[in-house]
């Protein structure tokens, strides 16, 4: 097959996956927001936050601005994750996907739902108890945790799950929500004071229990960068 | 900015940075075919070899194709790179990117050539002496190479450059020319007898120097799982 210029059916979508840790009555999750939609194909049914990339805008800016629009939330954390394009995966138009990952602080989504007002449609989910999804975006959210739990093994992209301060504890607990295993408390601090990735505070979180120092990441240091875990 | 409907006027185009290990006046080098635009804009300019994509084929399809039109050679490896869609990467349209990076086996680069017919205004560059590039692709070059590199660090990918198979010194080769920097040679046999990534064979490369067993991969582990190195 030869194809000398381009197929003007082609359209150009973009979609964010957004994960934050929320507390429930099952504990803390790993959770993501999803769209209701309320046009065919696929209508009533969950989808990723997304649109259509408009013709003067970034990739990035697109994902920035349709999550914002359809969720009213703004990513503490956005990387590309990677580009859907087979050619079924829309029963009406060929559609390319442009997918982005996000992290969001857990304490900012209340905060920006309070600010943005809850737009309609949207409902968070466990990644391990997602509804039926519309198009591939099961697909597509199994290989977005993935690429989470690989990132979180080699970096310290975790934080930005985090409040700009957290007890040693707290930040294990959102370790073993993103990874869905226990990790060891002690090994867990000795490969964090062995690193220059935590920088402690002169605050303290007080409690029932003993009171547990508060740690900030050290801002020199890229999120992105090889971590201590 | 609100976008409701996808904007006509973006194009998608796939092209892919295809690297092969050639030998050269100045040793083994990492090296990338380059074609040389026929038109404008940036006409005589070299580029990545590529092309729009068909409403009728998938990302990967196309990668393969435009690939094979422009320099006839047909990928060892392929895998998506990343989706470029900065606003002003081309000066007449906006043109959206989907980006496949790729190893040849240094044995088939002539085979395929000797077999398609080598394509004209095609030519292979050392990635650390390229020309003048059109669009941004010397920055995707860039980010390519650095993918190579990341991933030959921690897995088995090397072997798509090499021949079935080879000896342990050839072995070391590729990747002291990938990575660009010496390897121990004690070290580096530690490690790969150590693992179970290679498979002797009874066969022996003969020359002027003592005879060196040649090995295969074993086709058990996949060549991007983590390796040995």
């Amino acid at each position: 097959m030869s194809v000398t210029s381009a197929s003007p059916d082609v359209r150009i979508a973009v979609s964010t996956a957004i994960f934050s840790v929320r507390t429930t009555d099952d504990g803390d999750q790993l959770m993501i927001p999803l769209v209701r939609r309320t046009r065919e194909p696929f209508l009533g049914q969950w989808a990723l936050p997304g649109g259509w990339l408009g013709g003067s805008e970034g990739l990035e800016d697109a994902a920035g601005r349709t999550l914002a629009e359809t969720t009213a939330l703004a990513p503490s954390w956005l990387e590309q994750l990677y580009t859907f394009g087979d050619i079924d995966r829309s029963p009406d138009a060929r559609v390319v996907s442009v997918v982005y990952w996000a992290l969001l602080r857990s304490d900012l989504v209340e905060a920006q739902r309070a600010t943005a007002g809850a737009p309609e449609n949207v409902e968070w989910f466990p990644v391990e108890a997602l509804p039926e999804l519309a198009f591939d975006h099961q697909h597509i959210i199994d290989y977005a945790v993935w690429r989470l739990r690989n990132k979180a093994g080699y970096s310290r992209i975790a934080a930005a799950l985090l409040p700009d301060e957290f007890t040693l504890a707290e930040l294990r607990g959102v370790y073993e929500t993103v990874l869905g295993k226990r990790l060891d408390p002690s090994n867990f601090r000795r490969l964090l004071e062995g690193s220059e990735a935590l920088v402690p505070t002169e605050a303290f979180r007080t409690g029932p229990h003993r009171p547990a120092r508060l740690f900030q990441y050290n801002a020199d240091i890229d999120l992105a960068e090889l971590g201590p875990i």
